[in-house]
């Protein structure tokens, strides 16, 4: 089937969000932990979440426009620190549940325990496995609908050593990281292959 | 393993860059697709591709500096329409063999087919079976490291018919859609579930 602009215009609000939402493909899933300026401990889930640069290490979220992730928005401008904590498919129940309209700390209302490394000022989730601790560096204003691209730096990494490749791959299953799709589908994920670094001269190679 | 600013900026540049390119977790893949003014085609790969909105549709796709991929941006910039083609298992060593270096068009060196769809002007992937047609919208600098992001609107989305729910959620699976993780890893998802919307009353349900 075909759409054009006119028609998805024209479609209902609900349907062109799922749509929309969906047809970017299998999307990061991470869960962002912030401080507010009184202490307050704060968790949601994003998975707008690109790799921006390996040196410095650089990594960032687009954050939307009025809704439930407004608040870790503030917290990272106030305080300038979050944690970014992958979400293994043993809490996905509680990390999609983290994306309610609570009174209180996600942590605590969810059950997600928080864990704190060395003096970093943000909480990290201890169930995750793979998580890393950033500082706001910049933030950019999309024009055409008012959504926000914020770019944290690595200040701590923190993973499991036989996930580690020799050459710095990070076998993501050994992690127990996930994916997700859509707002609010998740997925786990089967290695294909990895592929030989590509050049004209010959057909890519699994390595 | 716990690494700091301090261990990943000593750390070789090559095992950083594969450490840096994983952490994100798993990644969309997709292939892009442009004319150049001189109206040779040109297709390349790329995995930081974010959903920005849904109304109007917009979506975003990060830049790399001195990359194979400024083909692609300069492309953009001068014609300002894209397609952005999801990647199958069954193309997906021709799709990677589109980032090598080559002097000639990307469809014919590496065996992928251009399909043209009524009137928009950029090439789409003949092979692969949910595309879009973008149009620029608007580029922003990223001053931390200078990559930059490209917002594209959608003018044309062609996706199987029996792919779409009734709610406009798309079974990525019935597009044949895979997702990717570091700089040369790919992967087919399996579905977890889809979980209700989220609310304080009560724990997510299965849906």
């Amino acid at each position: 089937m075909i759409w054009t602009a006119k028609s998805l215009e024209e479609s209902e609000n609900g349907f062109r969000r799922n749509l929309i939402n969906s047809i970017t493909g299998f999307k990061s899933l991470a869960l962002v932990g912030t401080l507010s300026d009184a202490g307050e401990t704060n968790l949601a889930p994003f998975s707008q979440i690109i790799h921006v640069g390996a040196s410095p290490p650089l990594i960032g979220i687009l954050f939307r426009p009025h809704t439930v992730g407004r608040h870790t928005l503030e917290n990272i401008l106030q305080t300038r620190f979050f944690t970014i904590n992958h979400v293994l498919e043993d809490f996905v129940v509680e990390a999609h549940h983290t994306s309610a309209r609570w009174n209180q700390s996600e942590f605590t209302a969810c059950g997600l325990e928080e864990e704190y490394f060395e003096s970093f000022a943000a909480p990290f989730v201890r169930q995750s496995v793979l998580k890393m601790g950033c500082e706001f560096t910049e933030q950019l204003d999309v024009q055409s609908n008012g959504t926000q691209l914020i770019i944290g730096r690595i200040q701590l990494l923190v993973l499991p050593e036989d996930a580690v490749g020799s050459d710095g791959f990070v076998d993501l299953k050994k992690a127990g990281t996930i994916t997700s799709a859509g707002l609010d589908a998740y997925y786990r994920a089967q290695k294909i292959a990895r592929l030989s670094y590509a050049k004209p001269t010959h057909r890519p190679e699994v390595i």
